[in-house]
Parts: C-alpha cells; sequence; structure tokens
C-alpha cells in the first residue's frame, strides 16, 4: 500500500525577542489537542517556501523577515511518498490576525525558545515532525532521567 | 479522516562500543533506499517494549543487555490515532543471523553515534520519526551552515 500524498511543510516562526510561535489545536486523528508548530500542505504549483510562509501567515497572524530552509526529510517512507519540508522563519512579528480555515481552531502562543527542549521532553509538544524540525534547527532535548 | 493505526515503536541500538546498528531498506512509499534504526508494529497484546527488542532482533539479529524508553510520540495526529514509542537499546551485540520477513530487504550496519549527526545533517537519514528517536537520545543536530 503506497499512500499519494502532496508534499507537507513546517516552520519553526521565532520572534526577535527570540520566542517560538507555537499553535494549540484539536487534532482529530489522536482526539487530543496538541502543541504545534504552524505546517501544512504544499498546494499545486506553490513553492514549499511560500507554502511556509502561507501557511506561518494563516495559522498564526506572524509574518517573517526571512523564510530560511532546514531540511527535507521524509514523514513516512515506509507507506508515503511524499516530502516534508522544514523550515525557520526568522524575525517573525504579528501582522494580523490569524486566518484558519474553517476547519481549524486554533490558538497561538509564544514561548521561550530556550523552553522548547523541556515542552519535548515532557511531552507536551509530542508530535514527531515538530520534534524533527527543532531537532534540524540545532535544539538539543536533555536526555530523560535514567 | 482518520486512519486506524496500532501502535508504533523505533529503537535506537547502541553496542558497547559505541556505535548505532542502523538499517538500510527499500522502501516502497518513496521507492528509495532509507537508512533508519529497526522499528516496526507492536503486535496485539504485545508490549511495545517487547516489540522494539523483537523487532531489533528480526531486523538486525542484535541482542540488547537493556531496553530503555526515551519517549512516546506522534507519529502524525492530523490523521492518525496511534502512538510511537522510543527506546533506546544499549549493550546490543550480534547473537544471530537477521530474520528479516518476505516482504523486507535489509542491509545492517554500524555507524560510530557520534556520525549519526552528520549524516542526518547530510540527509542520508531522513525518515522523520528516526530522527525524532536520536532528537530524544539527546543528540545534537549541527545546525546547516547559513
Amino acid at each position: 500500500m503506497v499512500l499519494d500524498c502532496p508534499a507537507w511543510v513546517n516552520v519553526v516562526p521565532v520572534t526577535a525577542a527570540g520566542n517560538v510561535v507555537l499553535i494549540r489545536q484539536y487534532r482529530h486523528g489522536i482526539r487530543e489537542v496538541t502543541l504545534e508548530i504552524p505546517g501544512g500542505v504544499v498546494e499545486a504549483g506553490e513553492a514549499p517556501a511560500a507554502a511556509a510562509a502561507r501557511e506561518l501567515g494563516e495559522e498564526t497572524g506572524y509574518a517573517a523577515q526571512a523564510i530560511r530552509p532546514l531540511a527535507r526529510v521524509l514523514p513516512n517512507p515506509a507507506v508515503q511518498n511524499n516530502y516534508l519540508y522544514l523550515y525557520v522563519a526568522e524575525g517573525c512579528r504579528r501582522s494580523g490576525p490569524p486566518r484558519p480555515d474553517r476547519f481549524e481552531d486554533i490558538e497561538v502562543l509564544e514561548r521561550p525558545l530556550a523552553e522548547i527542549s523541556a515542552l519535548i521532553r515532557d511531552g507536551h509538544i509530542a508530535h514527531s515532525m515538530v520534534i524533527t524540525a527543532f531537532a534540524l534547527l540545532g535544539l538539543t532535548i536533555a536526555p530523560a532521567p535514567r
């Protein structure tokens, strides 16, 4: 079985003050509220970096001074044929209200980049693709206590 | 759409000499050979840690002195309802031949843990869930050059 999927993007939005812009949203798959970064599907004919900027604006209302690529990874090469493009959005600031689509119910919050490791370690950020983005940004996650 | 999925496991196998046991296998989703760590599906009635030990043995032929949990993460909470359990297998040594199932064509290799960051940075290890496992182990991935 191969699932034919479009490309996906995830973007780590960082403000000038060193905060990460996170979104809290209900996820139907797991039936829980998760803490994530903006991301979504690359639309037909759209460049992945443009999709990252678009999702950032739609889901958070923030705009970036620069969008820089981190990596291209595989969400699930066993059964999916798509890539996930990871970006960091630098110099982010709020430019207007979020514009979520009608299926999204999103809360936007800022947390210091220095707190992200603990949020991952404690399970508050648990989405594998989001953890991958922070890892490719160079973040070290403190090992679990033995 | 929600995909009803069983729990998955991934395990980072580390030898006494500090090498990671990796597997190279053809992945039908992406139609490419990928570099990964052992993992798979938790069978009905099986504990996740037991599944990690079983997949380690089947896919690599190695056995561990200890299997230690790293984290429980979400492979894709947008559409999947399952968890991915991450483990580190310590004190691994070869105990016999790999026993892959008939759908698997696997090459087993060892690489020093100190080389893993570069393998991820250079795209040789690109599976998001595998990168997540190394991140939860505390590995720092050197940032991409600007």
